[in-house]
């Protein structure tokens, strides 16, 4: 039995009524045009456009619908998690909504503009070393002094739920426009996303393809996919800060169950990628956001072939823009520029 | 008689039907937080995004607008018009998806992306001087020489009602939102799109405030507006290059009986206010958009006083985001970071 079922995301859709954004879905002619030119002649491109989520980001989604399933006594005793990014910043910003204590511990290598804005919200943030392990280990140590319920960043049936609600309003969204999507493509780290996705998306239209996406020097996900088990981590260098995290376990089994196919891609498609959606579309997008793109255009399927672009020719391809929280002082084109 | 009524607007509507994207209506809780801190406490700032219409602008509503009010033969004959940019490039793109001819007239001073882009799409380019005298004399010299109709950037009702068929919209975004907008901002260049919007906006929303915003060294519409007499062009010298003409005659009479007041703001208050709103919007913004934020936050009234930023708490405060097309390699604030 998979941990997740649509009746789940049902269930975090009603929980969070009214404190998520309902974010747009947009589509750019350009950016179609784009993908004309490459092959795919005739596809639209629809993008669901999660950096105008609260906080930025879709870890907004999860961290509401966990903290809401949580009862009146561990909300009293607080939350806490380890990140160094957006899920931090969404469960603090989350927290402080709901007058829940949160404790968020930060790897010693963090931005400091990443820590100021999870500081920002009231969160306590508790420094670790910058290892999975340290970070892990300060977390229960944390959580063995104090009663705080762990929300994790993915690896959680209602967390997992909860980013699955992303889910129910495109394919809303997409009936809004008279039209179904014939591929949804995600971007893929621990997994949460595109598993609560999958399980709506599988349930409400069957006839979608469902597609991951990763940067191949964070690949472990294709390669867990290629060989149906899950693979460790990779060491975490990519650009797409969002997806250097491994793949969870229990977002793997839906994974399996319900997804075609993981594509990965190069960091240069990606900074190229994420600067043409930036010029095409006219909004803000992380690295992680540009790695669907990417594949899509100069990817490569998960048992190592190319991605043929044709094969979307005439598609509604729906994209989910997973977040737009980017250092504008230090933009990825322009230490490449001539 | 003023030179525009709603039923213009309306006529538009009908005549650009299937035509213009229905843009987004965004609110971030972000910035509404920025405006709660400067003294409009529980203000929200509703953004209307006209970075996300057809090739980037709201320019491309008025030049559908008036390229389908042509006859047949019109038409065949051409279009021609003078741009600093985004004018240009919605005329050019209008012109190519309805097979009519195109020559635009471009100050030396335009952006370089904004040139490349109105020549991608086919468009014959001839040069100019910066002045506004200059562009028109040169445009003057094409249309002699040929049969092309002119469609200029503001100044003709087509166009002006073609700008209007955004208040439209947003009208109707802000009834499914459940709220009346209690301000509307916009930036003012040639007043094509304050006109047609205070147009609308009066008839169909009169407890609306209705302003205008520009730059301090683009003020020529703020003193206009305070003397009640149009006043020439300043030196097109502020960053924010689809500000820097000077308002149109036809405009004129129209913001002279709807619009409240002309708010001026400075350069630095618009390159942070265009950071800012990167940041909490997850947008990406033209510096002529950032200056209705500017000039709420850091503003003065076409008298010469302060605005008073505390008017508007409580209130919603919509204003146009009226274009996105950005080059990304030389970002203003690059230069002014220590």
């Amino acid at each position: 039995m998979l941990p997740l079922s649509h009746h789940d995301i049902t269930e975090a859709v009603q929980r969070t009524d009214g404190a998520l954004v309902r974010t747009p879905v947009i589509e750019s002619a350009d950016l179609n045009a784009r993908f004309s030119e490459a092959g795919a002649t005739g596809a639209r491109v629809l993008l669901k456009c999660e950096n105008l989520q609260h906080t930025g980001s879709f870890k907004y989604r999860g961290a509401m619908s966990a903290c809401l399933a949580l009862s009146k006594m561990e909300r009293e005793c607080g939350v806490a998690t380890h990140s160094s990014g957006n899920h931090g910043r969404a469960l603090a910003t989350v927290a402080l909504s709901l007058g829940i204590p949160c404790t968020v511990v930060v790897p010693s290598n963090a931005s400091s503009t990443k820590v100021a804005a999870i500081r920002a919200v009231g969160a306590t943030i508790v420094e670790s070393g910058p290892t999975l392990e340290e970070r892990e280990n300060t977390l229960t140590d944390v959580v063995s002094r104090t009663s705080m319920t762990v929300v994790p960043p993915y690896n959680h049936p209602h967390v997992m739920a909860g980013q699955g609600t992303c889910a129910v309003e495109f394919h809303e969204q997409t009936k809004e426009r008279d039209c179904t999507l014939d591929t949804l493509i995600t971007p893929i780290g621990g997994g949460g996303l595109l598993s609560g996705i999958a399980t709506w998306m599988h349930h409400r239209s069957p006839s979608t393809t469902l597609l991951g996406s990763e940067p191949e020097l964070a690949g472990d996900a294709a390669l867990s996919f290629h060989t149906q088990t899950l693979q460790p981590q990779m060491p975490p260098i990519t650009i797409a800060d969002g997806l250097r995290t491994g793949v969870g376990p229990l977002p793997f089994e839906v994974i399996k169950a319900y997804v075609q196919d993981i594509f990965t891609t190069s960091e240069d498609a990606i900074i190229q990628c994420m600067k043409m959606v930036w010029e095409t579309a006219r909004i803000i997008i992380e690295p992680s956001c540009a790695v669907p793109i990417a594949a899509l255009l100069a990817g490569k399927q998960s048992d190592g072939s190319a991605v043929d672009l044709s094969r979307f020719a005439g598609q509604t391809i729906g994209v989910v823009i997973t977040g737009g929280n980017v250092d504008l002082e230090h933009l990825p084109w322009e230490d490449r520029t001539p």
